[in-house]
Formats: C-alpha cells, structure tokens, sequence
C-alpha cells in the first residue's frame, strides 16, 4: 500500500479555514490504498508572538522528511511587515530551494472576471522563486536620517535562470499551444535582462517546437487585462512574477481561486502548495473564506506527486461547482468543501 | 510680450506624426501675446546609427536654456534594446533630475475600457524618477557563461524619497478627495520598504487634511482592475511606477490618450513631456497613430508652466473629441489634431 505524508501548516487567520476543506477534498479524492499521514505545524503569528520564532532550523528538519507541504496563509496585522514574509514564507522558499514558482491563471465557464467580454484566460506563469530582489540582499546606511540610503540588491545567476526557464520551456512544450513568453524589462535592468535575455535564447534552441516571445513587464500588465488570450506560459523573475500574478489571478476569478506550487524539482526537499491569497484577518473565523484556492492547491500538489488523475477529477470538480455559483446562495467555507469532497468521491 | 520657448524631439516612429498634431493644438490655444519658439533636436535612433551618439553633454547643455521639452518617442527595433532607453530616455531625466514623473489616468466618458461596467476612473501615479532600480547600478561577472551572475542594485535615499513624497503630498492635498496612497513592496524589500514607508508617515504629519494609505505592489495591480476608483493620488518607486501605470494607462483609455511629465519642480532643468505610449514603428508613417496622448502631454505641460487655463481648454477639447468617437469612422492623426486644434481655438 501507497503512502501520502503531508506537513500542514494552516497558519494564520483563515488559513485554518481552507486547510480544512483543502484536507477533507484530498481524503475524499485519494484511492483507497493510499494511507494520508498529515503532520500538522503551528507556524505563524501565534507561534511569533509566543516564542519570538518564525522558523527554526529544527523546525526545517522536521518539515524536511515530509512528501509536501500544503500552506494555508501566512500573515497578521500584529506581525510587523516583512517579519513573517522574510522570516517564514521566504525562508522556507529560499531554505527548500522551491525555485519554480507555479501559477495557473485559468478563468472558467460562469466565474466573475472585471475584464469585460468573457475573454478566453488559460495559462501558467513560471516565476522563479529564489533568486532577484527577493534575496534579502541590500541594506540601509545613515538608517532613519534625513541622509539614509537603502538598496535593495537583485540576485540573478546563469545556474538559477536556466534551471526555471528550462522547466518553464518543458511545461509550455507540453501544452497544446507550446508557446512561452519571457517577461523582463531588459531595456532598464539590463545587466539582469541580458543573462536573462541570453539564457531564454540558448535554452531554445533546445526546444525548437516551442513559439517564444519577449515583453517587457509593463507592456504585460497591458496584455493581461487587454489581451490575456496570448500568453501560455510566462517565464519571468521573482518580483515580475509576484506583480503580474496578482494580476493575472485578479482577471481569471479573482485570489479566491487562485493556486499555487512552491516546487523543488530535484525533489531534494518537500515541495509546498498554498493559495496566493493572504490570511485576510477581517474574515477569518467566520466561515466566509472560499477554500477553492486552497483545494486546486491540492489538486497541483497531487499532480507534483504523480497522482495525475486525482487531479484532474479535482479540477473537474472545482470547474462543475464554480459553474453553478451564479445565481445560488452563498455558502459557508465547509459547505464549498463538503460539496466540492462529494463531487471528487463520486 | 511673453515667449515660450520649447525644445522638441519628436524621436523615432510614430513621434514625428503625434509631435506635430501636439505643436498644432499647443499653437491654437496659446494666447496672442505669447511668442512660441520651437528648437527640433534630431535624437533618437537614426542619429544614433549615423554618428553613434544617443545624448551628448552639448546636447544636455542645448536642451538647458529651453522653457520645457516635447517629446514624442524615442526607440526602433533597429537599435539593440536598453541603448536609447538608457543612453537617451533616463540619461535625460537623471541629467535634468525629473524626479517627479507624473502619469495621470482619467477615464472620460464615451472611451472604451478593457473592465466591465465602465467604472469610474480619475487618479494621478505620481513615480520616483531618479533612484530606485533604475540607476543603472549593479553589473556582472563571469558574463556569458554558465557562472555568470548580474546584479542590479535599486537605491533609495531619504533625500530622494521625501521630495517627492512630498510633491504627492501636495498634489493630494489640491485634490477634491485628498487621498494619497503609497505602493510598494515593504514585506520583501524590506530595506526601501521602510526607508519609503517611514519617511511617507513623517511627511504625512505635514499634511493632516490627507487620507493616507498603503498597499503592496501585487495588491495594487488587483484593485487597478477590481476597484480603481478606490484611488485618487499614488506615490511609488521607479520600478513600481512604470509598471502600475502601463495598467493604468490601459483600463482608463488604454495608451492611446496616457500622458506623462517628467518634471523637474525646481524649474533648474527643463521638464519633459511625453506620451506614455512607444514609438510604434509597425504604424508609423501611416496616419494611423492616435497622437491624443501627445496633445494631452502638452496640457501637462501648459500646466507646469502656468498656463492652468489653456491646459484646461486642451483637456476639454479632448474630452468632448473622445466622447463623440464611438460609431463614428476612423480619422488619420491629422485630422484628429486638426479637430482638436479647431475645438481649443473656438
Ligand atoms: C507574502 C509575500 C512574501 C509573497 C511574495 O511576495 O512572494 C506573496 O505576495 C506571494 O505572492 O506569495
Ligand atoms: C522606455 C522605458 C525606459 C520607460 C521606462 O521604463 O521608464 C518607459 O517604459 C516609460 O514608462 O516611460
């Protein structure tokens, strides 16, 4: 019999919520034979404010044996910014080197878009996930002087921009339009957007079935909300990807159901899984959050863990109940997750 | 009897066609008494593949005595990328330190928008012009091989910061709802973050009357589709400037009618003025180009130099040609500028 060993961390405000329902659809969609071991982690602001610790390097040991990680959300407002963010979130990143940041932007049959029209959304942003401006690199001089200077240091390697953008080319080479697009601004940061640049092309070569093209940054936030039908998949850096799949996750049903996949490759380290929304506070508690996010999560992790056909049945799932929202009363956060487990199992 | 004496690059593409409809307006609604003087610099890419200069330290000193500069866009597929960009468009606004770009973005009535449900749009970005990633620091080693690693270095200084802070400050305070809210990415770029988030709090006690808040780069470009009206003035870095209004241009009228200053508030420099758009060069020379950016541009300009009732008659007389476009056939970039110039005279 097969094995299923999880690390869940719900985290902070409705992070308990999703991760409920994310675990109660993977239990129902799992084959029988598969035995689901979770080891539940109470990182966050809890554990901040009671021990001063955000992620300790036995805390990373513990984590480390696990098959995947699945995260609810990370954050609150009695944190001070960026103590949880550089302290959890991008540790965690960085210790586990998910360098291949997933995010599929897919807006489906009946969800909500601001774009007027209904445009045709399906594609997958690569963002690189340990490299750019978010290593930590930088600092601050003359600090809380009118004479203060503060850099902030972009990152970026031949070895860490070929490994995302080859997994990038793979992913768009299996798809039915194979066509991948970098997204830089290397006419400004050109000394990054050339390696990038120069990578992009080399990489191609290898993969000459795959249509590629190049835009800038600021022309793709044009793109998304004029013309999001072009892209397929988009490789680009860690803050390009930060910006443009907010965007993207807002024009393709918004961050409700928005998934994403903090993937090691290599499989050296357990690969992490959570919704790219945040652990919005105001509602937490009170069953108003929509778990969807958090069950494609799932169904992404499932597919990193080679159960391919749990999910799809997922994303099925998801698909049939997010089409018959329109109209019908709200529900709670346990009922989308009661109903989405019923789909799966039947 | 006064003088406006303007230097004018109209640059590479389309920047010839929309200069001359700018020119046009601006010489139907400047008052009798005022002499304007043009000086046409030939920058841009055939000057640069005829002598291999982009912008020299005589051109920077012919530029100095002018009351302001009309550019129309400077770029061609031609010249490799970053070498206009860097050696021409930044080296202009650094030498002349126009740390204060300003983009605003109003959605007038009839003009079509990329978002559901014509919402309503009216805010000023108000983008750091001088520091930021766009210094041009940062470098590479081991260049070209599988080792290399290129970095790019984004300067922040209180000085920089807090001027134009307060530019936006006061801009906010000019405004009817006197809102002002700061974008960046202080959970991750921590050293800036808090450098722009603390000196954004201090000048803030200067401006009591003035709503203020803040909101991450990723989350801005969600309510920029979602909830634009939530805006009114927008502070920001170099980098999160270009990019949030490129989004911006596009849901309020896409970049066809987004006008920019790149303004030096001093007055030791000329400002510049410029249409957000690009050079096109797969429309140019076709009457294709709507040159509505331009002419906008050129009412930013009135403005900065005082001339508020002019500017005013320029934005009316574009306001009543875009409201009485829908259904009616395309005109060429002339005949829009000599309707335009036919409005603002009457
Ligand atoms: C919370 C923050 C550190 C994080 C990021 O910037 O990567 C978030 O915005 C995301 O996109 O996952
Ligand atoms: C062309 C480029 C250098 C420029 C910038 O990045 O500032 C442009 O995108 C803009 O927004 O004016």
């Amino acid at each position: 019999s097969r094995s299923l060993d999880l690390a869940v961390i719900p985290g902070d405000g409705i992070g308990q919520e999703v991760v409920a329902e994310g675990l109660k659809v993977l239990s129902a969609v799992l084959p029988q034979d598969v035995k689901l071991e979770t080891t539940e982690f109470d990182f966050g602001a809890r554990r901040y404010h009671a021990t001063g610790e955000t992620l300790t390097d036995a805390d990373l040991d513990a984590l480390k044996g696990h098959d995947a990680i699945l995260l609810g959300a990370i954050g609150d407002p009695s944190v001070p910014s960026g103590v949880l963010e550089r302290g959890f979130l991008l540790k965690l990143r960085f210790a586990f080197d998910h360098h291949v940041n997933l995010r599929p932007s897919k807006l489906l049959p009946g969800v909500a878009t601001p774009l007027a029209g209904q445009p045709e959304i399906d594609f997958v942003v690569v963002r690189e996930g340990t490299e750019g401006p978010y290593t930590g690199n930088g600092g601050t001089i003359r600090t809380g002087t009118e004479h203060e200077v503060a850099t902030e240091v972009s990152v970026n390697t031949a070895f860490g921009v070929e490994r995302v953008v080859r997994d990038a080319f793979a992913r768009a080479q299996a798809r039915p339009r194979k066509k991948l697009t970098l997204v830089h601004k290397n006419n400004v940061l050109t000394f990054a957007g050339h390696l990038w640049t120069n990578v992009f092309q080399r990489v191609a070569a290898e993969f000459p079935d795959v249509t590629t093209d190049y835009i800038h940054v600021d022309a793709a936030t044009i793109y998304l909300v004029t013309d999001p039908g072009r892209f397929d998949v988009i490789v680009t850096d860690n803050l390009f990807g930060d910006i443009i799949t907010d965007l993207a996750a807002a024009v393709s049903g918004g961050i409700g159901v928005a998934a994403s996949g903090n993937i090691n490759p290599s499989g050296a380290f357990p690969s992490m899984f959570e919704p790219v929304h945040g652990s919005a506070p105001d509602i937490a508690g009170q069953g108003k959050a929509d778990p969807t996010a958090t069950v494609l999560s799932v169904a992404l992790l499932l597919r990193h863990l080679g159960y391919d056909a749990e999910a799809g049945r997922i994303e099925e799932a998801v698909s049939a109940d997010l089409a018959e929202r329109t109209g019908n009363p709200a529900r709670t956060t346990s009922e989308i997750g009661d109903a989405l487990a019923v789909r799966v199992a039947g």
